[in-house]
């Protein structure tokens, strides 16, 4: 394999009309698309419209005119084809936080009522951080406690004793993908609710939210949705829980009839009730420019093309990091069953600076800190966004990576200071 | 008073050029500034370069290059100085529903601490419904009682056993004003917190939370505000507070570190621990806008300034409805000391329809339904928002009103029909 065989295939690769729908900067190879995705071509346009038009316009009168007042459904029903739920079933929302905040919550009030003796929930303690401190947080409010896993196989002997089980799909530091049909099955087998965190596989891993018969699920606008920074979560729930239980963030728009202004909450019908606030106009309109992206697939083959796409490109990349970088590891399942949209690695040393030397080549990834207290290894991560990345693109991504370690350029004082993101 | 003395006032206002920081549609009189603040001249340019440069070109690098990770305390600073409040007190997040949700948690865990003994939650039933929505769900959360007053005159006798008052400075339907620094010192006497909901007073209306040494506030960006259709909205603890509870909406932006990634959660010092999840980039910035045209003012008098103007147009508009519209009523208060930046009418039948035939006329107010099953009747509500509203603009809409009840354009077919939003 080389530069050359990585160019043939881009060149006879069905997908490749797709990056077209993306404004890429010149002279960068984005591989963070899993913590932000990249900006749509109409995303500009659009959102010059929203507030010059709609709102500089429009002023008031846009909540019907326009439809703001039904973007969360609207944009909702989008994400629905996305992550294999029925139209009416999604709505955009508030944050990730937030929603998990909803949708544990509800879970938690459906265990109590149907398994009161179920005191457990369960998680994993490579969870994205923010999942486990809204967990902990309710778990503290409702006398539940709260059990982080190490590893998967340690999650079926405790189901007996769980009352909800919470899971990211893909894990955000390796890109473990777990069997959410599996999974599911086994945790109601045993009694057990789950949870699904969707924030990186919506738009990169077909997921069949219904196939799976799952009962709660949220997922991030940002990443493989490319809602731009900041955009509006979504969330999900099993059509046959919906009715049973209000949420405790129990906004006016999650009201049956906001505009009747009773000083009484009424839950709207279905997952309306899981809205809260005022919808963010401008941030559901910038995502629903990002979803379109995606759906832009259907005509290619949609998700399981892109998963196909997915798969080769970071195959690809863990070859080329075994033949070419022994000093690093491979942290991200080499079994594409169990692999999302990424591949992570870990080195001896200097994982910070590595991934900063790469940022000044123009190969953008990030690094991800080894949790404090935890055996974890620092981690470089590089996301594929099989809308957008090539085949090139891996193979200059590692080709740098290889001058960056062969100069040790990453020993340079200049990459020694952390940013405030890292 | 003619039409020509209302153009002389415009002349002669000091206030007057800060409309140019506006656009605002041709032909259009906008009196709903308190629902939607307009649209500033500066916000379609920034949200651009938020959307094209910072996040198209600069990707997930603009987190530290155009420090948007520290966005929400950056522009929480700038509405700091418009409610009084201290710098690094302020944070910009989620919406007003959610951050209500926050505070009141926060107020409750300190209420069941200081006096276990208190068990009532006090606020008005005409209070916006979001605030009692929430209220009402942490209060059978936490086991609370929600009362509901219904005049602020039975709020000091309920005092005694009240952990929590809650109530908005400026009532939405009939914009009557409460007087932050005497309710509080009312509420501290008798050993209850407050919190205050600023919605509709911040940036219309001085608020001095510090000097009313208020307990917990939040407020809305969209109306006088200006930061656009679901704007994030605003929160500020007292410092004296905010070290002593975590709030339980924990989201990974309001931990310590956040960039650590440790699975436990340990929450910020200061206001951002009420931070949940990513900050919302481009709302926030769309709302620095329209925070900006406010602190314009302080070359214009600030605050002081504007509300004089404010109180002079809501007092010409009552004067005018008295003169020229008997079969109206005034539904706010003719004190100026209790008027917000609003008037509010109401009228034997047809307040729907003859908003909207307002409305056709260009003359854009906002009809707000009486509660079901109160005697409160249906309000026809026209705001004030002295940045940009003219004299000539109250005697113009005053004329269109008579014109619409003397020629009966209201009883047309056409405006019996509600919108989504009305």
């Amino acid at each position: 394999m080389n530069r050359d065989d990585a160019v043939a295939l881009d060149r006879t690769d069905p997908l490749a009309p797709l990056r077209d729908l993306f404004d890429l900067p010149e002279g960068t190879i984005y591989l963070d698309g899993n913590s932000l995705g990249a900006l749509p071509r109409t995303t500009a346009g659009r959102v010059a419209e929203v507030v010059t038009q709609e709102w500089g316009q429009g002023l008031i009168g846009s909540w019907n005119t326009a439809s703001w007042i039904s973007l969360p459904q609207r944009v909702g029903d989008k994400v629905a084809r996305i992550v294999g739920a029925g139209q009416g079933e999604v709505v955009i929302a508030d944050s990730t936080s937030l929603n998990v905040y909803k949708v544990l919550a509800s879970a938690l009030s459906m265990a109590a009522a149907d398994s009161p003796d179920r005191t457990v929930v369960v998680s994993e303690r490579s969870n994205f951080p923010t999942d486990l401190y809204i967990a902990s947080s309710l778990c503290r409010e409702r006398g539940y406690e709260l059990v982080l896993v190490d590893s998967p196989d340690e999650i079926e002997g405790l189901l007996d004793r769980t009352a909800v089980l919470m899971l990211t799909e893909v894990n955000y530091r390796t890109g473990y993908l777990h069997s959410m049909a599996s999974v599911t099955a086994a945790a109601h087998e045993h009694g057990a609710l789950v949870v699904w965190d969707l924030c990186h596989s919506a738009g990169a891993v077909p997921v069949d939210l219904g196939g799976a018969d799952a009962d709660f699920a949220i997922g991030c606008g940002y990443k493989f949705l490319n809602g731009g920074p900041g955009s509006p979560a979504f969330l999900w729930v099993n059509p046959r829980h919906v009715a049973r239980f209000e949420q405790p963030l129990s906004g006016w728009m999650g009201h049956a009839a906001p505009f009747e202004m009773s000083p009484g909450y009424r839950p709207a019908e279905g997952v309306s009730r899981y809205l809260s606030g005022t919808p963010a106009v401008i941030g559901i309109s910038a995502l629903e420019c990002g979803v379109d992206t995606v759906l832009a697939a259907e005509a290619y083959g949609g998700l399981p093309a892109l998963r196909e796409k997915s798969l080769a490109l970071t195959r690809l990349f863990a070859d080329l990091v075994a033949a070419r970088l022994p000093g690093f590891t491979i942290e991200s399942p080499l079994d594409d069953a169990q692999r999302g949209s990424q591949l992570s690695l870990s080195v001896g040393d200097g994982a910070y600076a590595i991934v900063q030397a790469l940022i000044e080549r123009g190969v953008v990834g990030d690094f991800r800190a080894g949790p404090k207290n935890s055996t974890q290894p620092d981690i470089l991560r590089f996301g594929v966004t099989p809308l957008y990345t090539r085949y090139v693109d891996i193979w200059d991504a590692v080709d740098h990576l290889v001058a960056v370690m062969d100069n040790e350029e990453w020993r340079a004082e200049r990459f020694a200071t952390r940013g405030a993101v890292t």
